[in-house]
């Protein structure tokens, strides 16, 4: 039965449905809240929060509601800021920055926020389920999290991402299919090719690791729901149809941007944050493409883009604005996250009585 | 119900599992035989097969069975065979002939097969089913098909495709996600991503369109069926699955690779024929990938690298043949056809009933 399964109860949740952890505001503890409340699962985005926001964020989560929830964090990696930038690259967001109206050149100051103090917070809070993406966890965390009963998932976008997971101690795997908006959860190197499909992906890591499986990329309605399951997940994480929902805090022209694509409009890119991502296509995009092996890695261009979303936000100019979304957002529907979980569940059981 | 559907009803097959056309001696007339008499549909992939070759193989199909069968063929585009290759093109695939220990510069007097006198016996010989890729047929063709009561499939990859598909007047649109093996289907022009998951490809075609979708891509057994007709499609097309069966014509070597591989070995080239398609990465590819842009299109990178793919198989050399295959071809089984059919129609009806 899809319902009532592992990851359901070991979760807590009613629903095995989990809003993911978009990070960049969009995750607001109203739309966390809300997600949680109708019996699904809500994730705090948290990866470009400080330790005092996160802390702030979740104590407002418990304000609106007593069921579980998740908080999302990014594994850092090594960088170096001082590294300078290509200036190929550094022409071409200038270029922007004028366009924009905003100074050339800006200072940069803090690049990412410190790893440490982030996980201080989710454990001091004792959140009821971690995840993260990006890499591996050190394993003190992964012995503080378990000693604290914290349920933890770890992301990955190939088998071997699982099994190396998996061993690292996780309790679940999401596995994030190519279709997926965002950043791409990708850690291991040297492979061909780290894009494969939700229909491929989600029965090979069940396949091969003893835990249980939450599919993601591409699942926006009862429809992916029940295919995800018949895949062989446990649970399901819809990142880009919860991102229109009306709690969520993403730029209303960038929810306009979502709910307006079509399937072909997405691409992977590195542009915005020197990590792969999948959004909808724009002039950013665009500009930087030619650059892209000059990029600095994430942090560090996540870091010089900064100035320039923030504009582009306040601007109302979506050209320059990174605009995530997976492969299927023109199925987006802009509910309020109640109802859209009511429908979710609800459109699962029609196609699963419909499958008999 | 994922049997009784209309499309197994149009078709007159017992299960809407349907043998994708494999071009290049992978369908041999007792793979297709053998599917089409297990109650599936077995697909004669033709498209690089000259008329006569197309009539035997017919003629040979019906010898084994009296079932439904399919012939697929490529849309024919115009080439310019007397354009030059360019130099660093022309030199990457003469060193791989060098150590192939055959003649450079072979002399390519044949591009593709008149596809008029291909259209003729299919016509002739009323197969009950015509799938097609690469494009739209045009509407004489279409108009004598429809004539002799033959059932009409195009292929699309986009929504975009599928709409065009569908005002041609084909029966059915097959929907090939981003994992399927071999060649894209692709062919309408100026799209950021063509590349779109099985997971996000069907539903959205599925909602734009009024005739029946049938799904490929990364579907290797009773999970991937169930997951497809969740989405909404009313058959499904494997390719890859079908590939190691016993009967197929593909080289022992190519079946042995495509079994020992995993979800991260297969990617996007041009490099065998001018065209984007699937496949487990290899040396040849790898050579060729510097050049990408310089190779001439399709037919003639496909014509040009005839004699390279000849020898290759020959000599048992792998690396330089085209070895396509979806990214879950590690699923795949080695099966007899017939035993094949039976282990998914088993496998869907257990998915199935485990939903609920």
């Amino acid at each position: 039965m899809w319902k009532a399964n592992p990851i359901a109860s070991r979760l807590q949740v009613k629903w095995p449905i989990i809003q993911a952890g978009m990070a960049g505001g969009t995750t607001t503890p109203e739309l966390v809240a809300a997600v949680s409340a109708a019996g699904g699962l809500g994730t705090l985005g948290a990866g470009y929060m400080s330790a005092e926001q996160i802390r702030q964020a979740i104590r407002a989560i418990r304000e609106l509601t007593d069921k579980p929830f998740a908080v999302n964090l990014f594994i850092p990696e090594e960088f170096d800021g001082e590294q300078p930038v290509a200036s190929t690259v550094a022409i071409a967001m200038n270029d922007v920055r004028e366009r924009l109206g905003i100074p050339a050149d800006p200072a940069v100051t803090r690049y990412a926020e410190p790893f440490a103090e982030q996980m201080a917070v989710v454990i001091e809070e004792q959140v009821p389920v971690f995840s993260f993406t990006f890499g591996m966890l050190e394993p003190r965390w992964m012995a503080e999290l378990k000693q604290r009963g914290v349920t933890v998932v770890g992301t990955a976008t190939t088998v071997r991402e699982a099994v190396a997971l998996e061993a690292s101690g996780v309790d679940m795997i999401a596995a994030q299919g190519s279709e997926a908006g965002g950043h791409r959860g990708s850690f291991l190197p040297d492979s061909p090719s780290n894009l494969v499909g939700t229909m491929a992906l989600v029965p090979q890591i069940v396949d091969r690791v003893n835990i249980p499986v939450i599919a993601a990329g591409g699942i926006m309605d009862g429809r992916g729901i029940a295919a995800a399951f018949a895949l062989g997940a446990q649970a399901v994480q819809l990142g880009t149809a919860f991102l229109t929902c009306v709690e969520s805090g993403a730029h209303p022209e960038y929810k306009r941007a979502v709910r307006e694509t079509n399937d072909e409009a997405t691409v992977i890119t590195r542009a915005f944050s020197g990590k792969s991502a999948r959004g909808i296509e724009n002039e950013f995009m665009t500009l930087l493409a030619p650059h892209d092996s000059e990029l600095p890695p994430y942090p560090v261009q996540n870091a010089l883009t900064r100035d320039i979303r923030t504009a582009a936000a306040k601007q109302n100019r979506t050209e320059y604005l990174s605009l995530w979304a997976g492969q299927a957002a023109f199925l987006s529907r802009g509910l309020r996250a109640e109802e859209l979980v009511a429908k979710l569940v609800e459109e699962t059981e029609r196609v699963v009585s419909g499958l008999r």
